[in-house]
């Protein structure tokens, strides 16, 4: 078995999006003062490798404790959409190959940003069209490599195309070393009751058949 | 495939170790307002199920992020520990079967104290007696189902002698509705660079064949 850790690094430098300062851990005991090391952690419900629960768009949409954990744990399948420009198409789409019920990752060239420093705005999106094919191929979940899953779009068509179709989304992975192909995801958000979204942790795991 | 949720939920109500109160969850963007949800979470490191790391402890330990994934993610034990009194002695644990890289969740009559209220200062703790017999069976992780792992012993002999002996610590798990056996337990920490500890989200994977 190889675990491959697809999560965004938490730190004081980690970016953010649009810049926002949210992340921010203290030190509130200290080793040569009290023998001890713990820590304050103030972060946003969308910093880094994160699960957005229909809440955060739609009015009734239910918050994360409502989504099955089923919904991000399961068969996965890592697309190469590093061709793919500035957004991912219906079109570009069509040329892969998808299950329905796979957890669909989409690899782009956002994985090549770093995850520290500034904010970059021009992230390769998932487009409307994009949405909505991966809506006729009744995926579980689908996840991309930057801090949103859209930028642009009047309206967040994207997330609205998703979540009205009981489609959860995994922002902020990084997929940077990992090779297109089908895994086992586990993403797992923290239990945190009533919000509209949850910071994860989130891995792929390969069996030894696979490998 | 069946997916057993063994996490502390986390909300303003949630139990806090002692009873600090770090666990705050602020709504910064409202639905009716600005048409989308968005929440600011302030946490402490070791708030409901978390994994610690020996830099909690020792002076030259590993943070979290040096801890590899595999001390949490593999086949696991869950022992029925709910005869045990105030403490888990190494003469308890020798009536158990543990093998040897096991990660071992002790349930105990912990699971049934409330997730939320007050702190229950008079929790079952791993005495270091147990804690010692376990690095003996070289064991790769150990759990318990209370926000601390032991109490009242100075020193703090039973974290000591775990993370001495490289064994990591997973605490704040809830176990009441799981049957003692065997897993695959997925415990993943928050990707948090530089701290102590982390908090995570846990789960048992049980196959179907094993149902």
């Amino acid at each position: 078995m190889k675990i491959l850790d697809i999560s965004w690094s938490l730190s004081n430098a980690t970016v953010e999006y649009k810049d926002k300062k949210t992340i921010e851990f203290e030190q509130i005991k200290k080793f040569d003062r009290d023998e001890i090391r713990e820590t304050r952690i103030r972060l946003c419900s969308h910093s880094g490798t994160h699960v957005d629960a229909p809440a955060h768009f739609l009015k009734e949409g239910e918050t994360i404790d409502k989504v099955p954990l089923e919904s991000y744990i399961g068969e996965c399948i890592v697309l190469d959409m590093t061709k793919a420009g500035e957004c991912i198409t219906a079109e570009q789409l069509e040329a892969q190959t998808i299950r329905e019920g796979d957890i669909v990752l989409l690899k782009t060239t956002n994985s090549a940003l770093k995850s520290t420093g500034n904010f970059n705005k021009g992230f390769v999106y998932l487009d409307v069209s994009g949405a909505h094919y991966l809506v006729e191929q009744k995926i579980r979940a689908v996840g991309i490599d930057y801090l949103g899953i859209e930028r642009g779009q009047k309206g967040h068509l994207t997330h609205w195309e998703l979540f009205t179709n009981n489609i959860t989304i995994i922002e902020g992975l990084r997929l940077k070393t990992v090779e297109p192909g089908a895994y086992f995801l586990c993403c797992l958000p923290l239990s945190v009751i009533g919000l509209e979204a949850a910071p994860a942790r989130a891995i792929l795991i390969q069996s030894d058949e696979e490998k």
